[in-house]
């Protein structure tokens, strides 16, 4: 089943906001076998919503809009698809009554714009949304499914998971496989993995494809299988991820979707271990990728988060003579914010960094992008030195994951 | 000038990763007056590159594509855009020579891939790439600019800023101006803004448009100016910014493109404060927002992350009594971690947070998204209590962000 995404607001088209709707619509599509061939974003005006529904490909039989559904006058979703299909607007008491008992759960009135919510093109089958107040709608024409969400994202993936889907399930079936199966590397850059996989990405069979993502000091690797149902393209897939993955095992993290902490998750439970953290340039960062993944706090019990050389003192009683002779971001500093936030903290493994973000703060010495970063562990501390590039933000980023991967590869299996 | 942004990559398509690239180019555009009017994002297939060329829309003027040239295999745009353009690959030692150099400062050897990406098309002017292998390029084609950019953001920001722009300066005289305004609010929904908002809105001129933009627990508002140049628009949209900004000033936090975090690293500059954090359920977040703002060291001194109960006790000298007694999630709880934590810090502001960031924890009594936040000023200590909903992502974010509005009204304009 092809799929094209269409995301309508002028916020995305000016760059207001990033759209996050489309990467969560694929994935969850492919997951139902739903191949998304194009995704795209236009502004709020009846005649582009109208040009987009005319300039669908032939072959497209599911359109996912989002956006463009609120009560304020610069959303025109709904009175575009109505006049798209030339019916009228009418009302849908049972939505009314639940946007009136949503209100009545915030002490707020029901205004004349929220009713409006309740009106709904004479031919949609309503998505009834029981997280906010504008409903998604589904459309039949001509042989293909037209769905018109919400744009705010947490309505919208309660609208596809418990209304859509269950819906589309029963309407339609999809006789084609579409899986995908990534390997997550890093320490190689994706020229070299490149040579070194050219002979198996040729010996791949043409149902299976291979596709290089890399991100700051890593690289994704994809292998993506397509064709008809029982024509063995899960097995094809599965055999061919399995010599990718032995290929690379030595610089391997992980695989699927799993986020680096997801991974150090696991393996502090397997352990039985407890981690904590001592944050200097990383900022609390470490932290929140933590503490991001439900029940981190079986694992996860605290950081302190010493961004001036006083408290680097007072409260990880890093020696002032280090400070003074080696300067915060050196081996020594970093080896006693580890070893003490250890103690202080009552945990088995204790991350620490200390660097300079940026942009300002570099000297010819310690550039901009020199991190140092320890780990205690139950066998003693050590650290190492890094020097990355990119702004701010990207070097936060790098220290924290790099920080992170050193407690994994710590951790072992 | 009407611009079309193409993003290539089926890593796009199939949710792999969200893409950036097509926001900040909007943005960014937006202020050299080129208007967006689309952006598509489309797989890595020749036929799909071709095809999206020939779908644009006659009056594009300027084509942006990202994406797709890498040196492996699943790379495609290079050799589409020169197969579409019926033209060779031609070599550019000064290319060749720079990824060579720029592999010798990393101790790494060129292989035929990387030297493969000194070959471009023969029609097309190279954007040469500073910050990576991949040269960007510019077609001039039917009185159309089409500009091909690698998809890394950083590359990509760069060849944008330091090389296209001054070379579209040079070549293109635009007419036309495209403003925005945008203020920002708390506090009040959207439906009943935009209610109280529509008398302003009838007012508005042609040129100008309102726009709403729902966040959690804010709205942007922003205002579009659009029209020829020297026909008054910038003033227009002035005037009528000042009525909008006037009228809601008791729920306005900020103005522009600004964060939270920025706004409240310039009013702590102003009253020459300091500022410390004691987190618990929002897990480091309050500190990454603090910390993500160049020049926060100034301001920031650091934060106490009391994840377990034990550490609330040690670290932050809760009384083990209140946290039997009233429990972890309290007024009595935050109130006091907020006081230590001055004290610790050495700091004139103190926020602290304990809550249910779910998906497990929560009671009938405690609901998940139950928030406790403190605030110690120099003035002694309050605290509120907050009931967020969503996922965990959604509650910590909107319990760090009330953290900070709650520190920003603290400290007045």
């Amino acid at each position: 089943m092809q799929c094209e995404i269409i995301t309508i607001g002028d916020e995305i088209l000016i760059g207001q906001i990033v759209d996050t709707n489309s990467s969560w619509l694929g994935r969850t599509l492919n997951a139902e076998g739903i191949d998304i061939h194009q995704i795209r974003s236009i502004r709020d005006l009846p005649e582009d919503i109208h040009h987009a529904i005319r300039g669908l490909d032939k072959k497209t039989e599911l359109v996912m809009f989002t956006g463009g559904l609120g009560p304020t006058r610069d959303d025109k979703t709904k009175e575009s698809l109505a006049n798209y299909f030339g019916v009228e607007l009418i009302h849908y008491p049972e939505v009314e009554a639940h946007i009136e008992a949503l209100f009545a759960r915030f002490n707020r009135d029901v205004n004349r714009l929220n009713r409006s919510q309740a009106w709904l093109p004479a031919n949609c089958t309503p998505l009834f949304n029981e997280m906010g107040t504008a409903p998604g709608m589904l459309f039949y024409d001509n042989g293909r499914w037209i769905v018109s969400l919400p744009g705010v994202p947490y309505e919208m993936k309660h609208l596809v998971a418990d209304k859509l889907l269950p819906l589309l399930r029963e309407k339609v079936t999809i006789d084609k496989v579409l899986v995908h199966r990534t390997l997550l590397t890093q320490g190689v850059p994706e020229s070299i993995l490149a040579e070194k996989l050219e002979p198996f990405e040729d010996s791949l069979p043409d149902c299976l494809s291979l596709a290089y993502l890399p991100s700051p000091g890593r690289v994704r690797l994809r292998i993506t299988g397509k064709g008809p149902k029982n024509t063995g393209v899960e097995q094809s897939l599965d055999a061919h991820f399995g010599i990718l993955k032995k290929a690379l095992e030595a610089i391997t993290y992980g695989e699927g979707d799993d986020e680096m902490e997801e991974i150090i998750g696991k393996l502090l439970r397997k352990h039985n271990a407890t981690v904590g953290v001592a944050e200097s340039c990383t900022g609390g960062y470490i932290s929140h990728l933590l503490t991001s993944v439900p029940g981190s706090s079986e694992y996860f019990k605290g950081s302190l988060l010493t961004y001036s050389n006083e408290l680097k003192e007072s409260i990880l009683e890093v020696q002032r003579d280090d400070l003074i002779q080696y300067g915060a971001v050196s081996k020594q500093v970093v080896e006693q914010m580890a070893r003490r936030a250890a103690e202080i903290l009552g945990v088995n493994y204790a991350l620490s960094t200390s660097g300079i973000a940026g942009p300002g703060g570099g000297s010819a010495e310690k550039p901009v992008g020199l991190v140092w970063i320890g780990l205690r562990t139950p066998h003693g501390v050590k650290s190492a030195q890094f020097q990355f590039n990119g702004d701010r933000e990207r070097i936060i980023r790098k220290a924290a994951l790099m920080a992170l991967d050193m407690l994994r590869r710590e951790l072992g299996d």
